[in-house]
């Protein structure tokens, strides 16, 4: 389960509406049972169950601290029609650190009240089902002539661009940051100043892909090279 | 344009409803406007409009041979609800040159009636998408425990799962197998038969996939091993 807030060994914490739902009728937990959770920023616990009612409420018997290892932050442009939720999904599955979408010349993401909540909801599902006791942080949308001053951390930078070079070995050690272009492609001067600011260009596949696609092709390539 | 029975150059040929409509009315071409078409199968031709009406009729003017370089099979397991179109869909754009549906302990592939048909409407949007001239082939489903002797031709064979080592560098020559459970996972007798068969386990991230995640991803390390 996903508790934000995990108190010291001890403490007592109420489940949120979701997650007691999940855990009292889904699961069917009852008191005394124990239940691992985590507050997706690396602590793993292990809960017991005080009370299994419409509230479900636990106890933490013990938790622990986990660091990522690999780190990766995708900034991404906007993809055609509804295709933002299962790209958002899929970058959780495959454990991104961080999700930075990128306001292009091309396009913008736009109109995101309804998209954010579903969007942070799709990154605890996922951070669920990968077992995974970090989530996903999603940034708020920034311009592309932002993003070499937003990366300036990373180790490596990768461009997502047909006719790029290979991807140049997938151990990517400390935080790789990977750009890839909305759905009508990033312009020639945002190519030229990513470029500029260290995104070196990498070929995905033969073809050309679609920006969701290519975003989790990339994220792909970096989350085998374990 | 997508038009499986290319003729040789100076043949004159009808363009299926869809792709007329998408001629016609989409791209609004005239009589006289050349157009790029393949047969999915390694022809690449260029062709000019001859009747733009309800159905589109051209001309083959001049045509070329491709041949695939790397080619890649995935054998896949069913996955949750009707992600197997996105699955599908990402596949094709992918490069993937067969996708073998794997009926397993766990989920067996029934009631692909209507499911077929979108799959390859699909697959020839993915190519269209990608400007491949190789159109995805969709194959029968088999049995899990027929993966082994289907997939002799292959140079490499790759199982997904969590806890195997890391995929040995993407720059497969030859044919790539690669099989990924259904989303319960293989059975442990699966698994051995498969690993009995050569399939060699590696790992995908550092979390747990889900079927059409690990599908997609296992094919991503691929592609981007060009």
């Amino acid at each position: 389960v996903y508790v934000p807030d995990l108190g010291a060994p001890g403490a007592e914490v109420a489940l949120s509406p979701d997650e007691s739902h999940y855990v009292a009728r889904v699961c069917r937990a009852r008191v005394g049972d124990a239940l691992d959770g985590t507050d997706g920023r690396g602590t793993v616990a292990t809960l017991r169950v005080t009370v299994a009612d419409r509230e479900v409420r636990v106890v933490v018997e013990r938790h622990e601290r986990r660091e990522r290892g690999r780190r990766a932050w995708l900034l991404c442009g906007a993809p055609e029609g509804r295709r933002d939720d299962w790209m958002v999904e899929k970058l959780a599955e495959l454990g991104v650190e961080r999700w930075i979408p990128l306001d292009c010349a091309r396009a913008r993401w736009d109109g995101l009240g309804a998209r954010r909540p579903r969007w942070e909801r799709l990154a605890i599902a996922a951070l669920k089902q990968s077992r995974s006791p970090f989530r996903m942080e999603i940034a708020d949308p920034v311009a592309a002539a932002e993003a070499g001053a937003l990366t300036g951390a990373a180790a490596v930078r990768w461009l997502g661009r047909a006719g790029g070079m290979p991807a140049p070995g997938a151990s990517t050690a400390g935080l790789l940051a990977a750009a890839i272009g909305p759905s009508g492609g990033f312009t020639r001067d945002e190519e030229d100043q990513l470029e500029r600011s260290g995104f070196l260009p990498v070929s995905l596949a033969a073809g050309r892909l679609r920006t969701e696609t290519a975003a989790i092709a990339i994220a792909s390539v970096w989350a085998a090279g374990m």
